[in-house]
């Protein structure tokens, strides 16, 4: 069996296979479910109220009992600029009128970063979930080192070893490696330096550069994919798309049909849905964004604008703007239960490493 | 040990390791010695005259009886539009200026493809290479019926599963599953729909939805990295960047000092180089593409500019317009002897297997 690295072991997980947070699509069953499997599961409470990710954080609890990854966004907070804004707003206004409704009249910062945020760092230090992770970038030192102190485990997301080294030295104790091939955002803390690294690529760069703990995430769906990251010399894995297709999710029937369609062959990275660069299946909002040659409003502003355009949309039963996140191992998604899943990847990943030996 | 494939069983191959082609760094020499060595050495004849490539061949067969691959480049042929041109040359005005030279006043095809190359392709013929493969499309069916009739095995690059369906549908026997981390020009078919996939991706799709063996290339610079590619379902490797540093190829001084330089960490795509997109070490020519908003000349008239001002800086001892070709594992690129950068493959591939069964 596949040796399960001490910072695992101390949580109690059986396999190293965390289910990705997924914000608006991790729900607190599918984290029990991966759990309660002995992986990890995770909450993605990056597009939560406060109340809502604390209810988010209780309800899993009831759940499980089993340890589980709690996920903040830390991103730079937006900067408000009214013309490019109103900019953007006009461009899209004749996808709004397709529906006969006008776009909004402005745009919110509908997503608070953790950085800086009171009310969410008080409400976690309170909890004190198993594990604390963080997206495009870190929260501020004294709050990393209180959930330390408060007996947290913490991870955060990495693209290129510049961010690991800057994740080893805020004192983190797990890097995730997210390669170009991951579905959803992004985890680079500054979209204009991005890389573009390969899960490849980056987990080898950063299992050699760095002391920590390197968890591969892009592109892994089956039992052969984890092989080949421990092969790397990962510990472990860290899954989004795989998980999408699980009833426990939230994913929307529209988004389940989608991800089990040809579609799932052609997934594209845009900033033009959020305003952050983020995978997931192409759609009209992908080349809306393309050809739009102007600065796009920064995350999550633009988000609000892509949010009111598919809530039109959508109630009109057309799903072209909907932000079906995938990766690039999309068309390996399989529709199981969470903890079937788990089962399948495991006898996969054990399969795997015993031919790999003769 | 690890299973060699059938097809490579038959070329006399020990191990599943093939030296990438690569235009202006291969070498007889080289491809000689990884040949000797056991595994698959190229030549990449995309940058020769035919008679420069008749005599590769030739020379390369003195240094050794082992089958070699012969690479083709198969572009569609260069659309000249003196406009885009013209635009191009006086965008770079600036830069020759700053070596006291000028641009040339036109730029030319300097490499002809080896579609519709009689010449190319009645050499070829007649030498019938062990191996003969291609990048950046395929060349007629003729050709390709004639090269299998010959006996010649038939190998093309695909970074897509489009374009691995091609090539199965086309009767070559071999696709290389190119990922976006791979250094040098990138083999997709038409750049306008690349879909960067990265190399973990990419293998995964290809093993499953072709019946093809599928040669994993993009980012694998050691033995783990084949390890996780034969986990991923791949027969074998291609490695590119993990042989520029051995003494016989052709890297300049100024390259393999850069390619053991902290440089060695940023690699970038652009077509402003050759007018086709390629990955190098960053250089000043990146800055001069991301800058420049219009269209490019095709590919390889950008590349005669290219090369024009690099051989005017480079006179100067200036290497800021270099294509430093490199792959996103750059920074594990060893200096080793072909024959013993293959031992030391082996070595590491025999025992990350042996670790994955504990």
């Amino acid at each position: 069996m596949t040796a399960i690295a001490p910072w695992m072991q101390r949580l109690g997980m059986l396999h190293p296979i965390i289910q990705a947070p997924m914000a608006g699509t991790s729900t607190p069953e599918l984290a029990a479910a991966v759990s309660h499997a002995g992986g990890l599961g995770s909450l993605g409470l990056g597009a939560h109220s406060v109340e809502q990710a604390h209810a988010d954080i209780l309800r899993t609890r009831e759940l499980t009992q089993a340890p589980f990854n709690v996920n903040l966004f830390c991103h730079r907070n937006a900067h408000a600029d009214p013309e490019r804004d109103a900019a953007w707003l006009e461009y899209l206004a004749p996808e709004f009128a397709r529906f006969g409704a006008r776009p909004p009249r402005r745009l919110e910062n509908i997503y608070p970063s953790a950085v800086g945020n009171g009310p969410l760092q008080g409400m976690i230090l309170q909890l004190r979930p198993a594990v604390v992770s963080f997206h495009f970038g870190l929260p501020e030192q004294p709050f990393i080192d209180a959930l330390r102190r408060a007996g947290c485990l913490t991870m955060a997301c990495a693209t290129s070893l510049d961010e690991a080294l800057h994740i080893e030295q805020a004192g983190i104790d797990v890097v995730i490696a997210q390669g170009m091939e991951a579905g959803g955002h992004r985890g680079v803390f500054e979209p204009e330096h991005d890389q573009f690294m390969g899960t490849l690529g980056l987990v080898q760069l950063l299992v050699r550069h760095t002391q920590l703990p390197v968890v591969a995430a892009g592109g892994i769906m089956d039992g052969t994919g984890i092989a080949a990251a421990l092969q790397l010399g990962a510990c472990g894995v860290q899954m989004g798309t795989a998980f999408v297709l699980c009833p426990e999710s939230a994913a929307s029937p529209a988004y389940r049909a989608t991800l089990q369609s040809p579609r799932s062959m052609h997934t594209q990275l845009t900033s033009a849905i959020s305003g952050r660069p983020a995978r997931g299946l192409s759609s009209r909002l992908h080349t809306l964004g393309q050809r739009y040659g102007q600065a796009l409003p920064d995350y999550p502003r633009a988000y609000d604008a892509a949010k009111a355009l598919h809530r039109v949309a959508s109630a009109s039963d057309c799903h072209d703007y909907a932000p079906f996140w995938a990766g690039q191992g999309a068309p390996l998604a399989r529709a199981l239960p969470a903890a079937e899943l788990m089962h399948t990847l495991c006898q996969e990943l054990y399969a795997a490493q015993k031919n790999s030996a003769r």
